[in-house]
């Protein structure tokens, strides 16, 4: 998608065929910067920091990360040990144990001088198979946004989305957003309404940024206003992303999308969850088993943002003494799913929906 | 209750026997401030930017106002005026409406020179009732903090509650918390979940501040963060206020409250509306005709906290060009509501329920 008019990606390969470069998202919106990570250490540190962050994009920096590892040290022990220390940068996604699983299979078979190479070609395909992923949820969402507008006489669609399950959380077009930026480019009319998601304001800070350099229609809300606006009719739909997916439908994504699909059910607004195949992990019956990240409680009682001077700075909202919990996920249950949207199609979310699209699953 | 060690209260009036005192609440909790109002413009201006906020503290407030306007100008044009003025300043809130009609009732009847007097003795008549009325609401609320630690076998009650429908929202104990201090007076162990309240972070800077002035074990949480510490059993009960109440036991409360009553009735997490009599609107049949203020989008869009050169700041949180839209409160349908805890007892969120305290409304 397009910063500034200019078309990128999140993350690439640089000229000089091993560095890799991200978009620092700590920055943004206020600052635009590039990092270069070359070694497994950046990667690590920045998947924990959260320079990069959301699912897709996490497992595809891993990817990197490994191969960056393994050009330092190319042995079985060097493998072990670089696949352990980005597994354990963030738990709860499952793409990043996906993308070192998919990695270490293409590489292991290898002699150790030839598995950084393997590797950096095996992280590539990972990015590419990302985009086609994003653009396949894209095509199969838009239906769901042209349907609305049909019924609606023209009106626009209102699509209400939680945390950055944007672009900027994978490599091109996002997940929840790949239908909203499909729809836009064919001129069917949307609008957005994106929640700011405390504490770390990924959608005021992500979304909001991503969908103003597409120029597409949106205001920011509050986490709390969403089930108001549900109340009111002025929400079409919700579309969320997520980390991780169980295989009954049951969902993990950014805390407080929970409070979005009760509202959405209570108010008969349809919610759904667009994701790559990528994030399903099979060997989870349900969502109560998804581990959930704690964050540290410093992202709650402190903010950062745009000083009036033009500097980023950070201020503590809360009281001197009280201290804040974090924890970064909740789980949906699939009762409160309206549909899947994956690469594949849309599915119900449940086992059997899962199933339909992916046969090969069957035990 | 306490600031500092100190006893006060949240308005008081001053020794000159005419100008009245608050707590400025926009600079809490990093800077205590006693703000001076000498007028009724003074006034006006301290509800509009929520200098002090609460349904029943801005009753309270108004009342003076009447009675400083009255000073000024004591004619029945005075009069209307100055309520017109003060009606104005926040629709949402009924308590504004009860404690203006009960003032100019008080005063009407008298010659104007003697006006402003009896305005200032129905304003320490509203305060003085407003402590009482507080003091009724924890004393009926009490029982249900200690049924559950005495099912809990001593271990502490976990509460959670929504923005700052404590003291500092009224003029002393509060709604939502006077039970929960009376609890910690007692020596019943209460730790409180308090969410932060976004847009404008009052349970992040006023109720974990006086929480925290007051020694009760508490925990700053994000709003999406509720929904989840209730699926995970963590949240025993929710309390919170309402700045108005339809006869049918609707709440209007801050934005978010009705998503942590869905939460709450999803997860069999009692959900209790702690109000004084005076924020029931007993000529609204149904909440969803009560009306919600829309406020500034920039409230959305900007966070004020203390910068780490101990300056209380605002940064810009979102995307520059992106705006918010920000509506105040939520309308919370009784069908959510376990029951409403009044300072004449605890009843259903019905008509009837509401009817069988308050006998004398049965039409």
């Amino acid at each position: 998608m397009r910063i500034d008019g200019k078309r990128m990606r999140t993350i690439w390969l640089n000229p000089d065929g091993w560095s890799v470069s991200i978009i620092d998202q700590r920055k943004l919106p206020h600052l635009f910067e590039i990092a270069t990570l070359q070694g497994l250490d950046d990667v690590a540190r920045a998947i924990e920091d959260m320079a990069v962050r959301g699912a897709p994009l996490i497992g595809a920096t891993a990817a990197y990360g490994l191969a960056l590892g393994l050009r330092d040290d190319p042995s079985d022990a060097g493998l072990a040990e670089a696949v352990a220390r980005l597994a354990a940068t963030r738990p709860t996604a499952i793409n990043l144990k996906w993308a070192l699983e998919a990695v270490s299979d293409a590489v292991r078979h290898h002699v150790p001088h030839v598995r950084a190479e393997a590797a950096y070609i095996k992280a590539a395909e990972i990015v590419e198979a990302d985009v086609a992923v994003s653009r396949g949820i894209g095509e199969h969402g838009l239906s769901l946004l042209r349907g609305v507008v049909e019924a609606n006489g023209g009106n626009p669609v209102n699509v209400l989305t939680h945390c950055n399950a944007g672009w900027l959380a994978t490599i091109d077009w996002g997940t929840a957003t790949a239908p909203i930026y499909m729809a836009h480019q064919q001129g069917i009319p949307v609008h957005v309404w994106v929640d700011e998601t405390r504490p770390r304001n990924q959608g005021a800070a992500l979304t909001a940024y991503e969908l103003g350099q597409e120029g597409v229609s949106h205001t920011l809300i509050v986490d709390n206003a969403g089930g108001h606006m549900m109340q009111r009719g002025q929400v079409d739909m919700c579309i969320v992303g997520t980390d991780r997916t169980a295989a009954n439908g049951d969902v993990a994504n950014k805390i407080g999308t929970y409070l979005k699909a009760l509202a959405a059910c209570d108010n008969d607004v349809p919610f759904y969850v667009a994701l790559p195949h990528t994030t399903i992990d099979w060997t989870l019956a349900r969502g109560a088993d998804i581990p959930i990240e704690e964050r540290s409680g410093r992202e709650v009682t402190h903010v950062s943002g745009l000083s009036s001077e033009g500097k980023v700075t950070e201020v503590q909202v809360s009281a001197l003494g009280s201290h804040g919990a974090n924890p970064a996920f909740d789980v949906t249950p699939a009762r409160l799913v309206t549909s899947l949207i994956t690469d594949r199609g849309i599915c119900a979310a449940s086992r059997d929906g899962l199933l339909s699209l992916f046969p090969e699953r069957a035990a």
